[in-house]
């Protein structure tokens, strides 16, 4: 398996691939429950580096212009458990997004397996961390590397 | 805060202290958000041991009655923050005690506030790894120090 | 095992309980080998919070004037591993006073078996992150709660 | 930075990249102390895979002929922080194949800066978790993609 460490964009769907060591799991042998949080959220900052929304740019605004975000729900399907040295794959999609918030779907695979789906709703919060707009120009970032279809352009 | 280290059961529902460390933390100066899973996980460990239901009774029995838990289902609301050196409570209830599944109610508390509410259901597999019913003597022992109501005893 | 969750001193030794949960095993059915920092960092937060320096103190004071502690060097021995639902203590002592720095002795504990032994250098740094005195405040604080010998008063 | 997900070696030493998530920092805005060893423990794991001695062809034996792997002295150097988002490479040398175990000269680098060092010394464990000596089959693997030089060369 030879990705790019940070993943790619194929059809909409941003994948990326987690290798499990020995720190991801535990005593009962397979991946511990919180890690596959950890797995995930890789995966959406991934996809935000992809769209051009990392770090930096976040970084580069005056303070009272910065946007964090926050997870503020999840949902978590546990389907099938991952192993040491499993070659897993993470997908993230943009399910909506809202004024304040970006619904995400992603998943954990190992091959066509499915072994997690997961809701996540991200909140955008401005320097206070207090809720706040998604700002024009992060929604035109996503634009370009999800063709977002009609259902996940905010309302 | 002088509370037994394994928490204390009141009027049916299981206390846990948590105290914040730097690992729990991250770079955002809040609790990383996959970290709520380890420490609900906590509460309902000591839930179990307080019923008598530890891995020394669940590994005293012919390997082929073992019973272990899994998590199936997670769905975490994220409320408000919590920092470092927070003293937290971490409160567990049995909502639904299924033929195969534990629903628990738990959330996560700094003083009055409650920062983290998630619903957790627990399957029970057998040694095989497949789903089982509870099996009665456990059930016996949840009820001795959670007086399940109506709505919480197994179908 | 009733303990404090903040611990106790005796004797100039700090001891921390802690318990050993899913979290922190591994597939080997061990203690992931750098969940152990994860505990001795507790031991020497909660001597910390002892000798009355915790972050609410730290921050009390004026910004140029905050201290901050960083790990420099840190030897670890692993003599024996730990399991699920061991009731493990962490054992820290200073073993020396410097200008800039404190050499803390700890360990890890199953009854009267040690598991792992570590020796842990911690620097004092300033607000901009640059090695500093240990302010006089500090060490007699220190000296309040364990009584140093000649060996660990600072130079 | 577009290089394989397993890394790969030059000259005598194993090259692995390592992205900083928020998983890995804490409230002090760099990595927590106890994930270099994380990060590290990935490296060696790596370098074994390199090697051909993975999870698979060491489960590929007769139990009572399975080697396991456990650290057990570990020296770390804090030289320089880490933080958020950072592309840090792992560096794995084989510094010593001893009878029964494996010194290794490991570091942690952003560009030419390096951020950690450590030595760790690995024993190989027999089935029942005893030492043992490190197979033969295994040191030829290691001689293949690691030249050991008369040093490293077992005694």
């Amino acid at each position: 398996m030879d990705v790019p460490i940070n993943g790619s964009v194929r059809d909409g769907t941003h994948w990326l691939a987690v290798r499990v060591y020995y720190e991801d799991t535990d005593t009962a042998g397979i991946v511990y429950y919180a890690n596959y949080l950890r797995f995930i959220e890789r995966g959406r900052t991934e996809l935000l580096r992809h769209a051009g929304i990392d770090q930096f740019h976040l970084m580069a605004v005056p303070v009272e212009d910065r946007i964090s975000f926050a997870v503020r729900q999840c949902t978590l399907d546990y389907l099938a458990p991952a192993h040491l040295d499993d070659a897993l794959q993470i997908s993230t999609q943009i399910d909506k997004l809202g004024a304040a918030y970006i619904d995400m779907l992603q998943a954990v695979w190992r091959d066509d397996k499915k072994l997690l789906g997961a809701k996540v709703r991200v909140a955008a919060l401005n320097h206070r961390g207090l809720p706040t707009r998604v700002p024009p120009w992060m929604i035109e970032k996503f634009n370009e590397i999800l063709p977002l279809n009609d259902q996940t352009r905010p309302d």
